[in-house]
């Protein structure tokens, strides 16, 4: 199945990517790419990843059959509220947002009983923002979430599924406030933590930010991937799915007490006992095709030869 | 400059990859493997990375001009203990361990004075343990610091910088007290709390443990890596670095409770500052060769086609 005119709202990774996959597998017969910064939209316009490319909402989403929200959670209130009035009867509304109750309540009061909302999240991305990052496989293979309100429209479900489906991803659904907290631990406070090692290791007297980065290879520059997300995108995330990463993050300091009292106490057996088991989980992930069996990501043997040390 | 005979202790991810590494770019005329595993031995000569593999320390160590000991840092003290009364005069010993000034502690009293001590850490590694995962290009473009004690044989010291340096490394000294504090935010605490995170995420009762393998590429599964570094070796790195990891950790919680009032507030400039400067630290790691710029690590473009979605 395929859409007849699929709008696309806001232009960075999420967005590029979704307009590439879609021209790629032919998942709609015309692509609008909108954004409201005309440096995106001459980006979009180089790359040829839309057949049209507007900073105007209003014009860019008349006639669309799916408008795709890929904007940072904080502005998709205004976004839709923006939108609403130029858009089709019947036309579908759907986002990417990472956070699903507090974008339920920012975008459905705008819409018209004509348009069903049917909220994403695909879960998937890399570190880079905008336009020139994103490539039409980036969802191949990657869980995307939907959560409908009760009741809703299924042939508009269905029209957000079939996109999703159609550029690779796997596709599962469930409430807004459960998908809320099954991301806030797996990556909100992941990212929160992240940022948060990287400003300590950046602000200590004792040791300098060059020794910090020369011996980053001992395990701190994979939390800097992290932490160089973008930083609007994750600013929103946390103003907007407050109650939900407070509440992990409540029991990652709790278990972090305690792993701090064992070395305290010099408590080996309960060390040797959590380190063992945290094994199991990355078994679990790389068996479901979420990551790489690969030693260090890939990056190991790729390393630069020994001859650059002159 | 190559020893003629080089005896490797403990033949693990990086004992493995230091004969390897040894004998492809040619720094030891004679190779000797040492583990008291007889099944690492057996893999050591079926792999042929070493001229003689034995499980007898004494027997192994005897003649050797470098001895490396290449086993967990708890376990060091007993085998210096063990190979001292069979080292010839001269013979220089030096190790691999994560953690310094426990090292030394453990290791120079039973050393005769003929037997200089030049302790190591090449900060390098992968999330795999035992002789197979080793390769000869591990250290390429990784530092190595050495802490060499106040008025230490100079001859020993060039021995091992030589050694390193042979294998790919860049050598740096400092102290071991230093290394030890440096090494406990760029390594230790940041293996902390990936342990901690995926702790917690194994252990919560609202999100199931299917839900978290799903959708761990929002960020999760980074830490699921060094999560599954050796658990033996990291216990000991704990237990034996208590006091620096223990200091840096108090930074790190008091950094992340301000955060977490952060987002209690809705203080979303805070959080856009923080997430903003921490991107300036990723950039120098990349720039300093010590990181892949590809996106997602190099993982994003390499995953499973969408046609797996049949």
């Amino acid at each position: 199945m395929s859409v007849e005119r699929l709008a696309i709202v806001g232009l960075g990774l999420i967005g590029s990517s979704i307009a590439r996959g879609a021209r790629t597998y032919g998942l709609a017969k015309h692509i609008v790419a909108i954004d409201r910064d005309r440096h995106v939209i001459e980006r979009v316009q180089a790359l040829g990843i839309s057949d049209l490319a507007t900073t105007d909402a209003a014009e860019g989403v008349r006639e669309a059959d799916l408008v795709i929200l890929c904007v940072p959670v904080g502005a998709i209130g205004a976004v839709a509220e923006t939108i609403a009035p130029h858009l089709k009867p019947g036309a579908v509304v759907s986002d990417v947002g990472s956070v699903k109750a507090a974008v339920v309540a920012a975008v459905t009061p705008h819409l018209a009983e004509a348009n069903a909302f049917v909220p994403a999240h695909p879960v998937a991305g890399t570190e880079y923002s905008g336009p020139d990052s994103g490539f039409a496989t980036l969802f191949s293979n990657r869980w995307c979430i939907l959560t409908p309100p009760d009741g809703a429209n299924e042939e508009a479900v269905e029209r957000v599924r079939a996109l999703w489906q159609g550029l690779g991803a796997i596709v599962e659904t469930m409430t807004p406030e459960h998908h809320d907290l099954v991301l806030a631990i797996t990556s909100h406070v992941p990212h929160l933590i992240a940022y948060n090692i990287v400003g300590t290791a950046a602000d200590l007297e004792e040791v300098t930010q060059s020794e910090v980065i020369k011996f980053s290879a001992g395990g701190f520059r994979d939390f800097t991937r992290i932490a160089a997300s973008d930083p609007t995108m994750w600013r929103d995330i946390f103003l907007t799915n407050r109650e939900a990463v407070l509440e992990m993050l409540g029991r990652f300091n709790e278990d972090l007490s305690a792993l701090s009292r064992a070395i305290r106490w010099g408590d080996g057996e309960a060390l040797h006992e959590l380190f063992t088991r945290t094994r199991t989980i990355r078994r679990g992930i790389v068996a479901m095709g979420q990551e790489t069996a690969e030693a260090d990501f890939g990056r190991a043997r790729t390393a630069a030869p020994a001859s650059v040390q002159g």
